[in-house]
């Protein structure tokens, strides 16, 4: 199976951090490309920096201008997330089975041939929420849960997780039995470091910083 | 169960969608209350419209600038999601037999404290991505997909699972097999409503659409 995740209708100028989210969400989750319309080098960047950093998960990072034309073109199945569609558990087992899937996500208004070209429109619940929370809930149902224990290739660092506090050990010390050598940050050490699940403890790592650097930066 | 979100250290100037994101989740995804920290009363008030018009979900939308305090104070059991923290899958089945929880996410650098405080520090994989999935994921997994499922009480609008295009209805007007009598947006019809299941749908409602209006607005 192959999934690609398009995100339609960004706009660069207030759309960037939820943006981000859509595209980390893919990446994290089980995506093997991510598409943005209309082109925004500046979330592409920052894509590919954690891919540079965490490693590898995504096999395209790549935009279009014409992102009607993307799907009309697209040789595999069509899901369009919205809140309308069918319910997810009604549709997922019938889409796993599918060889190549694009999953369109929405952010401005989606225009109504997206509707139909759509194979699957498909709903997370049908309450407003959050295009992020609609995509990963989706890609999780599609993987069963088995996204999450994904190893990324190559990349810098690598989480052990942990009770309490951070544990980040540089790829190549991890050690055989799950990163002792390359432990600095030690347990409970918590800290004013990027912590939480989100696209902005990304940010502060462009420097290249180590797992002492986590637990530091302000 | 009881469960709670607290959102800590927002910040107004520019966490703004993402909060709101966190807080649409909370609700659609079975969360009882939302605490917001610092106090941004206009993603409150964002979230008092959401439930006025798809109506009522969470028991209670409230803020506090004391947030260690709210965490010390919690007469239940402290889940903190970091991507530095155990496996969701690890712990889920722990989590679920607490009668009262409260579901920490943070938004810009999370205080040690935090960690420290915590029952649980727990990550929805061990990759960078955002804080609205995990929280999606989270609750997914602890209430294990019923969530999506949940009637709200009340409210103007209920939306009917379609194929293509959109259906919605006036509450009262649903009819016994499912909205019959309220259906004014034909199937396939698409349009350029609100489709996407992004915060952004709810921006274009606040003059109390009905369903003729959502494929209209621009």
């Amino acid at each position: 199976m192959k999934v690609y995740v398009l995100r339609i209708g960004h706009r660069p100028d207030r759309d960037k951090r939820i943006t981000t989210h859509v595209g980390l969400v893919a990446r994290a989750f089980g995506a093997h490309g991510f598409v943005l319309s209309p082109c925004d080098e500046k979330v592409l960047e920052k894509l590919r920096d954690v891919e540079e950093r965490w490693g590898r998960l995504l096999e395209e990072i790549a935009c279009t201008n014409s992102p009607l034309k993307y799907v009309k073109t697209w040789d595999g199945t069509v899901v369009h997330l919205t809140m309308y569609g069918l319910p997810v558990d009604s549709v997922i087992d019938e889409i796993r089975q599918k060889d190549k899937i694009l999953v369109i996500v929405g952010a401005e208004k989606v225009p109504r041939e997206y509707y139909e070209l759509a194979h699957y429109n498909v709903a997370i619940g049908n309450q407003p929420h959050s295009e992020v929370a609609a995509l990963a809930i989706f890609l999780d149902r599609l993987y069963g849960g088995a996204e999450l224990y994904r190893q990324p290739v190559g990349g810098k660092l690598r989480i052990i997780p942990t009770e309490k506090g951070k544990k980040v050990v540089k790829v190549g010390e991890e050690g055989p039995s799950g990163g002792a050598p390359g432990v600095r940050a030690e347990r409970g050490r918590g800290g004013r470091g990027e912590g939480v699940q989100g696209a902005d403890e990304v940010r502060g790592h462009k420097r290249g910083a180590t797992d002492r650097d986590l637990g530091d930066e302000t």
